[in-house]
């Protein structure tokens, strides 16, 4: 048996390992930021069981090459998403640690929608 | 000996590639559209010798899957791309053509930029 | 309190979310198709807690552009991915499921290892 | 008019900029990173108007995070192909010049394929 929890996990993975890969290597600076932001909640707040996602940018990171600009990189990042399947509410992140851009399950609780009776 | 307008074109191609394999991929939907429009025009903005970039996606394109939403594929793209080297102005696009996203030169001009004198 | 098949769930939707969104838009043809799986392998591979993967791709869906080749599209993913936290093993997959890319976790069981004793 | 030599500049700048953006975020180490150049190059090699396609990615930079792994950078290609339209051949490269992935087109020549008469 598998259960809402775990559901909920293995959603909330695969949209942070998404996100991650789709959006790294993007051209990006301080001025920028916010549409990439934007684009990215927009994006993951489409795919299925996810009821909440903020994505904020390290601007400090964003270091200008040569030609003025930075490039998205996993570092960058600090996640939060929500995922949501039958009663499960499951909350991850993705944040610098170590400078290691971890993925966690930050914890579950139950749904309080008063259920149909 | 490498002309302007060589290299003009060789940045208008980069351009085209890079947002082509960047973003195909992205969960997109005819509401968050414009968004994923707006990511991508100021991510191409930033990268050197683009002087102009405007990038429609077809809504019509966007048929949703089971779970409601569509992914932006190459074949959703109208891209119009202007790059600038020396005095040469390049003009290029990626659209649906007999199916396929071509990339093509559209015209070269010269900067009508009055010089230093 | 976060159990290690909860986890195990996590790792796996990541690995799947990033295979997916790192791989789609790839130029590939039949005769292409197997470096693009080992490369997609040996890339999952590498990441933390994942002890099997295995990645086939559809070739009946390599249709050829009037260029001569295809692009990799979620649709061609057959993954089957094996990960491991504690002594939890998540056993994940994707595959086409109704013209949809779907990732879904097959089940879980425990180590057989010979723990310290 | 548009000639051969800068359609060819144009078509090496779509290719570099695909790869570049395609694979930027892969997972590498050394004892992997002939699998993910060869996919590369097999992707690249199945594009319109490429005669020559050659990647190779520094080992060097491929530095162990805390899971033993590293990510594919912009900064780890050193890339030379070659397109050809008509009777042009264009040559370019990316590689890392000041800290920088820099793409340039290297030389032109004409085909010294002997024509049809």
């Amino acid at each position: 048996m598998i259960t809402d929890r775990e559901r909920a996990a293995f959603e909330a993975g695969i949209k942070l390992g998404a996100l991650y890969h789709q959006f790294v290597g993007t051209p990006i600076a301080r001025e920028t930021a916010a549409a990439v932001e934007a684009a990215i909640e927009q994006a993951v707040g489409l795919q299925p069981y996810v009821t909440g996602i903020t994505v904020r940018l390290n601007r400090d990171m964003m270091v200008s090459n040569r030609f003025g600009y930075s490039e998205l990189a996993g570092k960058m990042f600090d996640a939060a998403i929500t995922t949501e399947v039958g009663t499960a509410v499951c909350r991850a992140r993705m944040r610098l640690e170590d400078d290691y851009p971890m993925m966690e399950i930050v914890e579950f609780h139950e749904t309080t929608r008063d259920t149909d009776h």
